[in-house]
């Protein structure tokens, strides 16, 4: 019986991994819409997404049956739980991710990002991106110390943040109100996928540990 | 034993409506901060939320107790998890009020919302601290109309959402770039609180009934 568990709650982890893997197609994918302005790959993304909503629900559907049937004890428990938490998660950062294809859409045949602020938007991009990749071996390998190295990454984030505002706000701009208030939200979006890896890599080090990395990130 | 559980899980759903108490007062000042510009209100917010935070770690505390000690069956348990998330939505409707205040403080001793765009932030402002008014009463009460009908006025802040960028894109805009990209955000933080207001509203739903609003709402 506990075996079967344990073979069925590490299924469960496979597919947050997979997960994780479409959510980081759907970054790489919305961003390139994004800086190229193409359409095409912005509906791909807007509706690709129902491909990670499915997946939520099946594995949701999962773990309340492991929940139900097994009754797991406490420290399983908790690795159940968690895995409801990071699967909300991941749902979410595919929604980011569509959020960014649409403002791409919105602009097209435009591209949203203007030429002299675009090293800033692709580094956050890419630094997005690269944490949800490291988060994908994270989940599979249950690396402990990737996901708290991850969670001291996330200040690069905060500084191309802090970067794109400097751009924006200068007296030096001259690409208009529009493209101000999409680079904000852009910004925005990209900032909170990290921040949602940082969150999955730090349920990681629970579900491993037992340990918060910190209270704040239960 | 099962008596004692009910009166234990009926005391997390007490401290739930207490921390969505919290939350509106947050809402309300971080209003309040941001359109007189008063940094002193601003500052309250902010030091404010971590009270919110040391409630939402009693409450899962307490939470995880239970779980540990009781292994409820499968509809107490889906309650539980349900009392999970819905405790960690809240803290992250504290967040974005924690964000709103900020903004107001940044640009103390100014206000960040020109006067000609105050009606639009204000009842967006309003709409939003509306839901998490009803949200109180509705964890209190488990109201399943209640919660289906807040689902519904979720379109009212969409709306609002639409004719503040409206306004913010407009030609006759003279406000500058900093004004604008600081309401397109503001919008942002009124609408996810709304998005949580309904969110957790659905989960009151599916506590009572066991079916989901949708299945999106999980």
């Amino acid at each position: 019986m506990r075996v079967a568990f344990h073979d069925q709650l590490n299924a469960i982890f496979v597919d947050l991994s997979l997960i994780c893997g479409q959510v980081e197609t759907a970054v790489n994918r919305a961003t390139a819409a994004l800086l190229s302005g193409d359409a095409a790959i912005a509906e791909e993304v807007i509706s690709g997404d129902q491909a990670i909503d499915a997946n939520r629900e099946r594995v949701e559907d999962n773990a309340f049956e492991l929940l139900s049937l097994q009754q797991p004890v406490a420290g399983d428990l908790r690795v159940l739980v968690s895995a409801l938490r990071m699967v909300s998660e991941l749902e979410r950062m595919g929604d980011l991710s569509v959020h960014v294809a649409k403002i791409a859409r919105l602009r097209v045949p435009h591209v949203a990002v203007p030429e002299p602020v675009r090293p800033t938007m692709e580094q956050m991009a890419e630094v997005a991106e690269d944490m949800v990749r490291r988060v994908t071996a994270i989940i599979i390998d249950r690396d402990v110390e990737a996901a708290i190295a991850l969670g001291r990454d996330d200040e690069i984030m905060d500084q191309l943040r802090r970067r794109s505002f400097t751009e924006l706000l200068s007296p030096q701009w001259e690409h208009g109100v529009e493209a101000a208030v999409d680079l904000a939200l852009l910004g925005r979006y990209y900032e909170r996928i990290a921040d949602h890896a940082v969150s999955i890599a730090n349920r990681v080090v629970f579900v491993v540990t037992g340990e918060q990395v910190s209270r704040l990130d239960v």
